[in-house]
C-alpha cells in the first residue's frame, strides 16, 4: 500500500491508515498545511478534466461544477491556514500550584488526532462534500488518515480525484496509507464497523445515515458518527416583509429552491408566509422563470415524483405550480405546494418530510400564534431564514429559529454555505448527529481528542505545550489566553 | 414546580426544565456565575451536616468527605470564572467579504446551551460527581437546566443537597425548573429517553453506562450521552526506575490503589513492571501498611470478592498479597495479584477487566517488546502513568500511552484529579463515550451547540456577537483572536 493507491479493500485501507496514523500525527502543522496545499494545487491543475467527468456523471452544469472545484480547493487552503494559526490545538498550560489543597501538578492539555477517519462522499456535491471535500480536508488537517467511501453516483470522478489526492500526498511526503478510497455498499457498512476506524464523517440521506449511525453506536467500541442527514430549512416571512416586497421575495425563493435542481441540503423546503398578502400569487408569477433539470442519480430521480405525489395526496395540500405527475426518466420539473399552518401543526410527520428536488411547500399562517405553533413542530434543521421588515421586533422569533437550526439567516437564502471561521453547518437532529459542524474552520474539532500531560518532561511534550512558545500560537497559560 | 422542588417525577422535572431553558439561556454569564457561587456558598455553609449524612450512607471517612465538599464548591466557583472569562462561547465574527467568490455574508458564531441535561450521580464521589458535582456545575454554567438522577447509594444526601441547590438557585433568582432531582432505576431509563432531555452526563459502571448509552443512541432523536464508564489506568515502570527506587514506587502504588478503598475511577488497576528487579517484593513489603475498609454499597461489596476470585482462578494469575476469599459483609481488604505480560497479551479480555475495589494486578515483562505488546491490548483509559528514571528516552513510550488515555502522568499516581483549565478526564472507549472531558474548564463544551447568525441586525444578536465587545471577552474577528 502506497500513497498512490486509489481503491482497495476496506481491511487493507484501514490497516494502512492505522499504520500511518502515528507518523501523520507526528507531522508538523506546517507540513500538513503543505499537504493540503499540494492537494488543492493538484485539483486546480486538473479542474478541466475533473469537471468534464463530473458533468457526465452528475448532470450538473459546467459553471456550477467549476465553482464547486474552486470552493473545494479554497476549503483545503483554509484548513491549512487554520492549523498554522494553531488555536485549533487548544493548547492549555497550568503550572503547578503548591498552594492549592491538594497541590495541583503541572498539567498541559492539547487536542490530538483521533485516528483513522471514515468519510462518506455525498451525491450532490461531487467535489466539496466528496473525496477531497470538507470531511477529508478537516480530518487530514488535524492529522487523521482518511479512508473515503466513494459515492456510486460519481465513481469515475471519485477514482480520478483519489488518484490526484494520493499522488499529491505522496509527492509532498505524507506517510503512505494516509489516504485511500473504497467502493461499494458493503464497503460502507464494513468501514463504519472496522476496529481501526475511530470516527466517521457522513453527508447523505436520513435513512442511510441513521442506519450507519446505528452501526457506529452499536459497535463493541462505539465511535462518533458525524452525520449530516436531513433538513427542511424553514423560511419565515413576516407580514410586514410580505407587504413590503412579495415579488422580490418570491423571485429569491424560486431561485433558491430550484438551485442545483433542488438537490441542496440547505434548500428552503418549507416557507411560512402570512395569509392574505398575496405572497403565493407572487410565487406563481416568479415560477414562470423556474427551471428544472436532470437529477444526480436514477434513484434520486425516482424518489422525487414519488415524494411529490405523496405530499400532494394529502387533503390539505394543494399543487400551486408545476406538475406532480412527472416521468422520472425525464428532467425533473419544479413544483410549489401550498398548505396551512394549522395543517402542518396537526400532521408535521407527513407534511414536513424532506423531499429532495426542486419543490417547496408554502405554509399560510393567519396570526403569529399559528405561525409559531407550526414552527415548533419543525424538526432540527441546518438553517432557518427570517424575512422581516426594518424596525420589526425580532428577538423572540430569532431565538425560536435559533432553537431549531445551526444557522439563522436574516434576509437572503440558505443555499450557499460560505467556508469561513464562523460558519456552522449542523443543527439539532435530524439535521446532524452531533454538536459540531462539517463546514468551516472548526470542522476539524470532530476528529480531535484531548490529552493532558501531567508533570511531563519537556522532551516528551508536544511542541505546542513546551514552555517556550516556538510555534508562536495562541495558548491559555495559568488561565490567561495569549500568544505567550 | 418551583426551584425548591427536590424530587419529582421525570415528566414533571423535564417539562419544568424545558420551560426554564429559554429563560436560563437568556441569563447573563455574570448572573449564572452568581448562581454557581450561591450554590457553592450554601453547600459550604451546610458542609458539616452534609458530611455527616454522607459518612453514614457511603462509609467514607470524614476527612475525605470534607475534602470532597471543598473540591466540589471550588469546582462550582471555577466554572463561574470560566463563563465570566467568556472564551467558552467561542464567539467568532466574520464581516462580509464582497471580494470572495461568491461574496461572503456577515457570519457570527457562538455556542449556545443545548437544552435540559440529565445528570447521573456516581456512587463513589457523593459530592464531586453527584447532585452538585461537575456535570451539574458545567451544565448550569453554560445555561442548561439540569435534572439529576440520584444515586441509590446516598439517597438522603442527594435529597438534602438538592434542597440546598434548589433553595440557593431560587434565592439567587434562577428560573424555576432550572434544577430538579429524580430517584429510582426507572427514572434513570425514563430520563435518557425523555424528549425534553437534550444531553446526558453519566459516571458509573461499564454495564450500566453502556445500557443507557444504547438507549440514548436508539432514541428517535438520538442525543449525546457523555458517559465515564470504566478504566484500568495502566502504570508502566521502566527497568531504570525500578532499579532506582522500587521501595518508594511500591509505597506510592499501595497508597494509590487502596485510596478510598480502591473505589476511584482513576485507580491504577494494572502495573507493568520489569521482571527480575524485585519490584514485586517491594510491593509485598509496602503492603503491610495497606488498609481496606467498608465499601460504598452492598452491591459493590458483593462484586469485589467475586471479581477477585474470577481473576485469581486464572492459571496465570498468582495472589501476591492479601486474600481473595473475602466475606462481603465485612470490610474489604486489599489484594495484589501477579501475572505476566505474555499472559495479558494472550487473554486481555479476562485479565484486564476492571475490578472495583482495593486490588491491583502486577504484570511482569521481560523486555520492552513484551511490555509494548501488553500495553497495546489495554483498552482506552482515563489515565496512563509512566515511572522512568531521569535521562531515559521516553518520547515513543509517552506517545504509546497517550494513544490509549486522556491523561498521561510522568511520575506520581493517577488518583487525584485537579480541577483546572488543563484537566482532561476522559479517554478512548470504554473510559468515556466522547471526545470531551467531564472534569476541568472545558467540561461545559459537552452541553453547548453552535449557532451562526447570518446578516443579523444588532438587535437580535447575542451580546457576545455584537459589534462592540461590551463583555470584554476573547473573540475571533475576521480570523484574528483578540479581546476586541
Amino acid at each position: 500500500m502506497t500513497a498512490t493507491s486509489t481503491t482497495s479493500t476496506v481491511a487493507e485501507a484501514t490497516a494502512a491508515a492505522a499504520a500511518a496514523a502515528p507518523a501523520l500525527a507526528a507531522t508538523s502543522d506546517v507540513d500538513r498545511a503543505r499537504f493540503l496545499a499540494a492537494i488543492a494545487d493538484a485539483i486546480d491543475a486538473a479542474a478541466v478534466e475533473l469537471v468534464s467527468i463530473a458533468q457526465r456523471e452528475t448532470h450538473l452544469p459546467e459553471a456550477r461544477l467549476t465553482g464547486e472545484v474552486a470552493r473545494t480547493t479554497a476549503q483545503l487552503r483554509m484548513f491549512a491556514r487554520v492549523i498554522v494559526d494553531g488555536a485549533y490545538l487548544e493548547a492549555t498550560i497550568d503550572h503547578p500550584n503548591s498552594e492549592a489543597v491538594p497541590p495541583n501538578p503541572d498539567l498541559r492539555r492539547v487536542l490530538k488526532p483521533i485516528g483513522p477517519v471514515g468519510v462518506f462522499s455525498a451525491s450532490n456535491f461531487p467535489f466539496a462534500f466528496s473525496v477531497a471535500g470538507g470531511d477529508t480536508a478537516s480530518a487530514l488537517a488535524v492529522g487523521c488518515p482518511v479512508v473515503v467511501k466513494a459515492h456510486s453516483g460519481h465513481t469515475e470522478l471519485s477514482r480520478r480525484t483519489a488518484e490526484i489526492v494520493s499522488a499529491a500526498l505522496e509527492a509532498a511526503g505524507a506517510p503512505a496509507g494516509s489516504f485511500s478510497l473504497v467502493e461499494g455498499r458493503q464497503a460502507g457498512t464494513d468501514l463504519v464497523q472496522d476496529r481501526n476506524i475511530k470516527a466517521v464523517g457522513f453527508t447523505g440521506s436520513l435513512s442511510g445515515g441513521r442506519a450507519l449511525f446505528d452501526l457506529a453506536s452499536s459497535r463493541p467500541d462505539p465511535i462518533p458518527f458525524y452525520g449530516e442527514l436531513g433538513s427542511i430549512n424553514p423560511v419565515v416571512i413576516t407580514e410586514a416583509a410580505a407587504l413590503a416586497g412579495a415579488q422580490k421575495l418570491a423571485t429569491g425563493l424560486v431561485g433558491s429552491f430550484t438551485l442545483g435542481v433542488g438537490q441542496f441540503c440547505t434548500k428552503p423546503g418549507v416557507v411560512l408566509f402570512p395569509a392574505g398578502t398575496g405572497f403565493e400569487d407572487a410565487v406563481v408569477a416568479a415560477f414562470a422563470e423556474a427551471r428544472g433539470g436532470e437529477m444526480l442519480t436514477e434513484r434520486i430521480a425516482e424518489a422525487y415524483p414519488a415524494g411529490l405525489q405523496k405530499l400532494a395526496a394529502e387533503g390539505n395540500v394543494k399543487v400551486l405550480a408545476g406538475e406532480v405527475d412527472q416521468d422520472p426518466d425525464r428532467p425533473a420539473e419544479p413544483v410549489v405546494l401550498l398548505t396551512t399552518a394549522a395543517a402542518v401543526a396537526a400532521d408535521p410527520q407527513t407534511l414536513l418530510e424532506e423531499c429532495f428536488g426542486p419543490v417547496t411547500l408554502l405554509v399560510a399562517y393567519h396570526d403569529t400564534a399559528e405561525r409559531d405553533a407550526a414552527l415548533d413542530v419543525i424538526e432540527g434543521s441546518l438553517t432557518a431564514t427570517l424575512h422581516a421588515a426594518e424596525g420589526e421586533h425580532l428577538a423572540d422569533l430569532a431565538e425560536r429559529l435559533a432553537a431549531r437550526a445551526g444557522r439563522v439567516l436574516f434576509g437572503g437564502w440558505p443555499t450557499g454555505v460560505a467556508v469561513t471561521w464562523s460558519q456552522q453547518h449542523g443543527g439539532p437532529w435530524p439535521a446532524t448527529t452531533s454538536i459540531h459542524t462539517s463546514v468551516g474552520a472548526t470542522a476539524g474539532r470532530r476528529f480531535q481528542r484531548p490529552v493532558t500531560y501531567q508533570d511531563a518532561p519537556e522532551s516528551v511534550l508536544p511542541e505546542a505545550l513546551r514552555e517556550q512558545n516556538t510555534l508562536g500560537i495562541w495558548r491559555r497559560i495559568d488561565g490567561e489566553l495569549g500568544r505567550h
